[in-house]
Order: structure tokens, then C-alpha cells, then sequence
């Protein structure tokens, strides 16, 4: 169950929302038919990218603990975001190579958390994620985070590939992890490194695997071709640590 | 939701399927006092390690789709266990030391379901897990397994350390995935191995840990202590491959 702090509803107080600098995850409009101001929230919302469903009466009763919805309700972020500069000053701070996750369209809240609590666990410096179609720091992710979110900086953007261009003229390589390439072992996953995991089912789609310098992938021994998304990041951020580790002692 | 293929009800089925052959994974009784049968049911669960809800009609009715559930109702096994001998013949048909999983109580079926998911990926024989108050084989934990299966024999045995003392004697080293250990990269993990993962609350209980050979860590950079259990295995599996496959091309 959310906490109330992160449910909003009724009319207007969503569509303030959705102007302003609230960020919203997600929104839940009443089935049937819609008014102006439903109908605009609507428009609003699909232009920014943002999920709607379209449910009964009880359940927006229940998701607003039978407050005055008048037909919406709207999730909005547990946490706050970073920006990307926030998580290279953290790699500056440190006096390390900027380690950062990618995440192209992770959709499963406890991905998000789960891979947000290995970055942080691994020493990553900040997980980036897209702004559209992708799940956000709702309290599901927190909860999977568990803790990390106080820790390492999650900046949302609106465009990852511009964001690796900029990110490249910092020096940063990026390594896409799919299929097909060379096993993460027999690369130089050593220096500056954006690390970018793509969609649970989709993988990581071709304009941004396009921007990617290499492929880096998890060898398959078995029937089934590929792990969780969150277990996948884990091993390949691992296979980081571990080469970092060595050229630390070398 | 499960199928109703999984889901028993009714006093003298539920009581039949704790005495006999099919798995039962976990019970649900209806709130409040219980007459002699469904004392019995609760109290033959209990003996049993089954996890027991008490939870409201509504809620009995929602889950076996407004059947004649008297009280009670029964999630039983989706797929059907293997034997630890099932996992040893897999590892000698293939000409490969045996590599195999041990989960000590992992209770979120999802983890469970990833888990085998990854030892399917990273070609390891079979996964062990115990009969009481741990995740089973349900509907949940299959759909995360994302169909490994079909291929990666489950077992599930009585006693995890007794387990354990019969494989040590097959050749098997046993690794315990704790804090306070060796790197796992500075580790030998090539040669026989099970792979012994804990809860995820509370890890690796103290009688099993004692049973194993060694303990191995992944390093901690951040402020968060532990990866997710399934990321967790997830990277101690591939770190047994990589060590395998450094070891097959020397």
C-alpha cells in the first residue's frame, strides 16, 4: 500500500500536478466516459509519457481511502531526483572513475529497487533512468532500494541517448548489455564506464545500443537465454568491481 | 492469480492432501475458532513447517472462485520436485563437476523463481531447497523461473546439513555466501561445488553455515550491506562460471 504522501487526487490537484514540478508516476482515471477536465488530464498525461489506467469506482476509493477523487487519482515519486551532474561530482568527491547504471525503460518497480540497491552496494556512483515509460522511484522501488535511495543519486532524463553523447564528452565509455557480444570477462570493463541495462523483455532498444562503444554480455550455459534484469545488472557490475579490484592491486 | 489446478478446498481435501503424496505449499483458514477438523488441519500444517494465513471469507471465496471451501483452502506444488540424485546424474551425463544451488529458506517466491532462473542461465545442475518454511514451487515462483523449470531439477529435502554431509562425501565442496569472507574472487570455486545462499532477512542459519567448507563475500562499496538474495546468488554463480571457463581454455 502507498502512503498517503504519495497518492494525489481530485480534479484540479492533479491537474496542478501535472504543470508543475511534482513528478508524476502514474495516474488512475475513473472507466466510462470523460469530461473536459478528466479528458485533459488525460491528453496531458499521454504527452508526457506518463502511464494511465482506467479503473472501477472502488478501486480509486480504496487507493484515496474513499477521499473526494471526483474520478482521479495520481501517484506521485517517493524521492526526489538527481541530476547527472550530482552523480559525477560524487565520482570526483571520491577520487574514482564514474561507475553509472543506465536504465533503458526498466517497467518492474522492484528491478528498479533491486538494481538501485546493487549500484549503491557495488559503489556505483548514480543510477540514470528515462523520464517516459519507465518506472520511477515509487515507494515499491524504495521499498526494493532498501535504503539505497539515501545514498546513490537516481537521475531521471528525457533522452538517454543525448545523455550518453554528453556523457561520452566527459570521457565515459558505455558497454550495452545484450546478447551477442563478447563475454563481460574478456573485456576492459576498467575506467570510466556507463553500464546500460535495457527493458525486461525488450532489452536494450537499437538507437541507444547504437551510442553503446561495445557490447557486454552474461555467457548463457543453459536452456534460458536470459537472467532477471536486476540479476543481470548485478553480475555485469560485479564483473566492474572485480576488474577494478585488480588493477587497484596490480 | 493461480490457476485452479493449484488451489485445493474443502475440509476432507485439504486433510487427504496433508496426509498423502501431493505438496502442499501453504494453508488458508477462515478467521476465528476452529472445530476439530480444521484444528487438526492447522495443527498437522504446523508439524508439517506449512505456512498457515488466517484470513477472512471474502477473501477464501475470492481464491477458489466462490467454491464450497468450508473454511479452508490449499496452494499446492506447481511442478513437480526432483531428487538430489536427479541433480548428480545431470552433472555426470554432461561430463561436468557438479555445481549446484542450496538455498537455506528463501521465502519471496519471486527470489526463489529468479534464482533457478539464473542456475538454468549459468548451466548448474539443480537447485536444493528445504521442505519446511521456505518458498516452494508455486505459480509465482514458476512464472519468475521464466520457464528453467522444464529443465533445472528442484529437489527438495528434509534437512539441508544432512544434505550437505551426504554430498561432502560425493567430492562436493560446499561455499557459504555470507559477510565476513574471502572475496569470491580471490577464491578457488572451480571443482565440485554447491552453492549455499540464505534467507533473505536473515542469511545462512549458524547449524548449515557450520556444515560448509568455506565462506564467500561479494566486496561491499556502498552504504547498503547486502545485495538482493537473488542478485546475490545470481553473481556468486557467475563468478563459478567465469573461474570455470578461465580454467577450461588454461
Amino acid at each position: 500500500m502507498r502512503d498517503a504522501a504519495s497518492v494525489l487526487y481530485g480534479r484540479n490537484t492533479v491537474s496542478e500536478a501535472l504543470k508543475g514540478d511534482t513528478t508524476v508516476e502514474r495516474i488512475f482515471l475513473l472507466d466510462g466516459n470523460h469530461d473536459g477536465v478528466l479528458g485533459n488530464i488525460f491528453k496531458e498525461a499521454k504527452k508526457r509519457g506518463i502511464r494511465v489506467d482506467f479503473v472501477g469506482k472502488d478501486r480509486l476509493d480504496e487507493m484515496t481511502h474513499n477521499g473526494k477523487h471526483q474520478g482521479v487519482c495520481a501517484y506521485i515519486s517517493a524521492f526526489e531526483y538527481a541530476e547527472v551532474d550530482d552523480i559525477l561530482n560524487r565520482a570526483k568527491e571520491k577520487g574514482e572513475d564514474p561507475f553509472i547504471i543506465l536504465l533503458d525503460d526498466i517497467v518492474d518497480p522492484h528491478n528498479l529497487g533491486a538494481i538501485i540497491r546493487s549500484a549503491n552496494v557495488c559503489g556505483a556512483h548514480g543510477v540514470i533512468i528515462p523520464k517516459n515509460n519507465a518506472a520511477g522511484l515509487t515507494d515499491t522501488a524504495a521499498k526494493a532500494a532498501e535504503g539505497a535511495l539515501s545514498y546513490t543519486p537516481v537521475a531521471r532524463v528525457t533522452n538517454l541517448s543525448r545523455t550518453i553523447d554528453e556523457l561520452k564528452e566527459q570521457g565515459i565509455w558505455f558497454a550495452c548489455a545484450d546478447m551477442g557480444g563478447e563475454a563481460a570477462y574478456q573485456q576492459n570493463l576498467t575506467g570510466p564506464i556507463g553500464l546500460v541495462i535495457g527493458n525486461e523483455g525488450k532489452g536494450v532498444s537499437p538507437l541507444v545500443k547504437k551510442k553503446c562503444d561495445f557490447v557486454t554480455s552474461i555467457p548463457v550455459k543453459g536452456e534460458i537465454e536470459s537472467l532477471n534484469a536486476s540479476v543481470a545488472a548485478g553480475v555485469l557490475m560485479y564483473e566492474v568491481v572485480r576488474q577494478r579490484t585488480a588493477v587497484d592491486k596490480a
